[in-house]
C-alpha cells in the first residue's frame, strides 16, 4: 500500500487517477486526517501504516497564480523547502522509499550551451542566483534539503496542462489571460506526468531527480496557433511586448520561462510523449468547464 | 504580561534574568507547554493569555557549533526562517508587539566604506549571496519574512560572551579551541543585550531592525592578549594561518566575521558599553564552570 500525500490538490488528483489506473492500492492522507507537516505526527502514522511507498504531491502554490506566494511566504516557505525535509527524515528512519513532486520552475530560460537543462545541471532561478520569485526559491530550497536523500525520487513537474479545462490547466489560463508574455518553455501533461511518477517507483527507476517535461519546447505564440487551429480559440491573443513590461504591468513576481531536458525519463521509457503531439490531444479532446 | 518564547536556551534564558531584573512580569511558554511552531495553536493560546508583549528567543542554533546546521537544514529553516513568519502572523492579527532576536551573521566583513554595517545595509552572508553558511542563509531568510512587518522589532545579536563560563560563550570558546581564527568581529555581552532588547520594548523605541552588539570591534588576537593580561590564560594559542585553512581543517561551513554598527541602538540610550570594556569586566568578574 502507498500513501499519497497531498491528494487533494491539482497535482495530488492526477495522482489518485494514475494510482487507480494502475492498480496500485493507496491511501490519501489529507493534512486535517494527519498533520503530516509535523515530524512526529508523521513519523507514528507512517509507523502505524507501514506502507511501502510514498508520495508527497502537498505544497503551497500561489492563487491565482504564483505572485501570492510574495505575500504568503511562511506558507510557501514551509509547505515547498521545510515540508520535504521533514518527510526526508521520516522516510529515512522508517526506510520508506518516497517521492518528491518538485518544479522545473527552478531554472529560467536554456543551458548557455543552448540545451535543455538537465538533472545534471544546478537551478539558476532560485535564491542563490537572487533572481527568482519566492515560489521557485522555496522549491529550490526544497531540493537542497533533499540532496543526498537515501531511496528518493524527486520528480520535476513544469507548466501542467490536461484536457480539462479549470483554473491551474495552462491552456484554460492561456484562454482567460488578457495578454500573454511570450516565452518558450517545457510542459507538463499532467496526467503523463502522474502516470511517469508513477512507473518510476514501479520500475524501480533509479533515485533521484528526474525532469518529467514532455519532450521538446514550445513559445507561447505556438500554443495560441495551435489553439486556433483546433478552434480552440478564435479570437486574435494580445501579447506583452517584453518581459519587463509584463513585470510592470500584470506581475509582481519574475517568472520562470525555461526549457528542461527530459531525456533521461524518455531514455527510462516514461510515458511522456512529444509536447506538440500532447497539446493536440488535449486541445482536440478539450472538455469546457 | 509579556510572553517568552525560547526561553530555556542560552539567550533566553539571559532574557529572562533581564526581564526579572527590570521588575516586568513575564511568562516563559516552552514548546512542549505550548507548541507555538503551529500557528494555530500559538493563536490559540495568545487569544487566551492576551499577553503586551511577546518575545521571541526561539530559534535553531547548531551543536556544539554552526557546523551542525550543515546537516539540520530542516530544522534549522523551519526553526529560523518559518518560526519568525509563523509568529509575525499570529501576533499581527492580535496587534501585540513583538520582538524577535535575530542575528548579526547575515554580515561578512565590513561596508566596503569601511565602516561597520547599519541597519539600512542588506545582509551580505545570506542564500542570495550564495556565500554563507545554511544558518546565516536560514537568519537571513527570516529577517526577509519579517519586512514590512507591523509593530515588530528585530534585535541582531553577534557572538554572545558573559563573564560566566559555558559551551555557548565566546571567551569559553576561546580557551578551549586548540587553534583559533584570527578575524575582526563585532560582539554582543549578553547580559547587556537583554537588557537593550527588554528597554527597547519599555521605552517604546521604533520598530525595525536595531544592532546590538558592543561599540567598536576585536580582532580574536585582541581578544585572546585580553585573556592573558587579565590571567584568563597563560598558554600561547594557536592561530590558522587562513580563513582557508580553517574551512579546510576545521570548519564545514564558512563563518561570518563581521563589524556592525550599533550607534542607533546607542544614540537610543540602550545599555551597551564599549566592547573592550564588557571584555574586560566579564574576563575580570570570571566564573569557570
Amino acid at each position: 500500500m502507498w500513501i499519497l500525500l497531498g491528494g487533494s490538490g491539482y497535482v495530488g488528483q492526477a495522482l489518485q487517477r494514475a494510482l487507480e489506473r494502475a492498480g496500485v492500492p493507496y491511501r490519501s492522507v489529507s493534512r486535517s486526517d494527519v498533520d503530516y507537516t509535523q515530524q512526529t505526527v508523521l513519523a507514528e502514522f507512517l509507523r502505524s501504516v507501514r506502507p511501502d511507498r510514498l508520495i508527497n504531491a502537498a505544497g503551497f502554490t500561489g492563487r491565482p497564480n504564483v505572485d501570492a506566494c510574495e505575500v504568503h511566504r511562511t506558507e510557501c516557505l514551509a509547505g515547498n523547502a521545510v515540508l520535504p525535509g521533514t518527510i526526508r527524515a521520516v522516510c529515512e528512519d522508517l526506510k520508506i522509499p518516497w517521492g518528491h513532486v518538485s518544479s522545473g520552475c527552478i531554472f529560467t530560460g536554456r543551458h548557455p550551451e543552448g540545451r535543455g537543462f538537465t538533472e545534471q545541471d544546478p537551478p539558476n532561478f532560485c535564491f542563490r542566483r537572487n533572481n527568482c520569485s519566492f515560489y521557485s526559491g522555496c522549491k529550490a530550497l526544497g531540493e537542497e534539503l533533499l540532496q543526498g536523500a537515501e531511496q528518493c525520487w524527486i520528480w520535476r513537474l513544469r507548466i501542467p496542462f490536461t484536457h480539462i479545462d479549470g483554473p491551474r490547466n495552462y491552456i484554460s489560463k492561456l484562454l482567460r489571460y488578457e495578454r500573454l508574455l511570450d516565452a518558450e518553455n517545457s510542459l507538463s501533461q499532467l496526467d503523463e506526468f502522474a502516470d511517469s511518477c508513477v512507473a518510476c517507483v514501479r520500475r524501480e527507476c533509479d533515485f533521484g531527480i528526474w525532469n518529467l517535461t514532455n519532450p521538446g519546447s514550445v513559445t507561447t505564440r505556438q500554443v495560441v496557433d495551435m489553439m486556433r487551429a483546433c478552434g480552440l480559440a478564435d479570437r486574435e491573443f494580445r501579447f506583452f511586448e517584453s518581459e519587463d513590461e509584463f513585470l510592470r504591468v500584470a506581475a509582481r513576481a519574475p517568472r520562470s520561462n525555461c526549457v528542461l531536458d527530459s531525456s533521461r525519463a524518455v531514455r527510462a521509457g516514461l510515458p511522456l510523449s512529444p509536447v506538440e503531439q500532447a497539446l493536440e490531444r488535449a486541445m482536440k479532446n478539450w472538455i469546457p468547464a
